[in-house]
């Protein structure tokens, strides 16, 4: 069975895979996120990981966004702990970093701790890679922020720890299929809809949940594109779409929406 | 009078700074957006600007967290138009271009051309900075992304137009202060809370902007980062804090709030 996510080996994504799928899998590396889309769309794997948000960082705005571009359903979520170290050639010597390399979410979850120091930064594509970067290019100035699994791989030094803004670092993410899952007793349901652009619209919306006792864990808005200061909403609610409360409530939002879309129900997990 | 903002001379948010204030405002270029905050809470400078949103790409959530930590007012808000061009040195030709430099915001917002080529992607602190970077390295091989504008100053060539993934490219700027704006009779205001643990909390909450009439203008989620799945809620909406129905609104907001903070009121001018 082969899953693909975006990254290098030892990337975080890899660990969502392994979690989710368990150790019979074979996770697939992606370089980016579109790729991980268009490889369960054409069937080439069977899923898909991509992460959503994060809960220092927020959310993987690509992600949401292509989920407009692309039919495919959600079918699970997973979360990861996220432990980054700062990672270095083991001839570097802490006093010897001039410069970081990582992905923006990673820097961005390190951002207090990048910022006492005066290292530029350098964003990179995947965490793991950043260690690639500074092993095969031989940087003796350079750190990059991954996971200790990553510096293991690599035969990196590991040469400080617990380095994010806050030790509660843990990135959601999403399973991508062609198929969502049937109902077991505790499911999520995420959608997309666009607000109809009259006041009162999105209260009145999320009303048809509240009054229906159907918890939101989630809410974000995204830009439209297409008419500046429009948004799409994303939501995630408890319940199953198969749900008589939950059917009732989707049907009643079309009141309120110009569009709307359901990426499918999957076991809660958080 | 001194104004800050992030990124080089030629940046967009050196123009939002001169959109404004005007002509005769000295605009003062920072390293990052917390140096932006912290001229402004030392009067070193009488304001700064700080991009909020842009209508492709979304948030910028940097600046939304530091609202967080600095105790500053939102005075205004500003809207300028992107225009990105391709940016090389002159001798370089479009087919010798192999990478590409710009903030990751401007990358993200050129994301579809990008993905037309084979090009690789190097995020940068800013859009005229990166123009500064492959003229000072003699970057042949390479292109960036930015203003016309900023290939003016930096003497360069416009390789290519209209790359943007939609014309109707827009960034909304925040102007801060230590004081927000007297009503104009149009005005805007800018909240931040935290709603209580409940079910159905963020639509009572909505509910009591809804029930005075008040229209939201933008509602954003970002995580409390101190617990995972957490969210703080940020709320523009049409009104002035000092209007009745505004007074009236906040009060009612608390029931449903752990925290609230009145970012300020603005004259409204999108």
């Amino acid at each position: 069975m082969k899953v693909t996510y975006q990254g290098e080996t030892g990337a975080y994504s890899e660990m969502a895979v392994y979690k989710f799928f368990g150790n019979k899998v074979e996770p697939v590396p992606c370089k980016d996120f579109r790729d991980v889309f268009e490889s369960v769309k054409n069937n080439q794997v069977s899923n898909g990981v991509i992460p959503i948000e994060n809960s220092i960082e927020g959310s993987v705005n690509q992600n949401y966004d292509l989920f407009l571009t692309y039919d495919l359903k959600v079918c699970g979520e997973v979360a990861v702990k996220l432990a980054h170290v700062l990672i270095t050639n083991p001839q570097t010597k802490f006093e010897d970093i001039k410069t970081v390399y990582s992905h923006p979410q990673a820097l961005g979850q390190c951002r207090n701790y990048l910022e006492k120091h005066k290292w530029e930064i350098i964003p990179a594509y995947d965490t793991a890679g950043s260690v690639k970067i500074i092993k095969e290019k031989q940087l003796f100035n350079a750190a990059a922020i991954a996971s200790e699994k990553a510096a293991d791989l690599y035969n990196m030094n590991i040469t400080a720890r617990d380095i994010a803004d806050n030790p509660s670092n843990y990135t959601r993410f999403l399973i991508l299929s062609h198929e969502d899952t049937p109902p077991t007793g505790d499911d999520k349901t995420s959608i997309i809809f666009s607000a109809k652009h009259a006041p009162g619209t999105l209260y009145h919306a999320l009303g048809e949940f509240s009054s229906r006792n159907i918890n939101l864990t989630r809410i974000e808005s995204r830009p439209t594109k297409t008419t500046a200061w429009q948004y799409n909403f994303y939501l995630d609610f408890e319940g199953h779409r198969t749900e008589k409360r939950c059917i009732e409530a989707l049907q009643a939002l079309e009141k309120y929406a110009t569009f709307t879309k359901i990426l499918g129900s999957y076991p809660r997990v958080i």
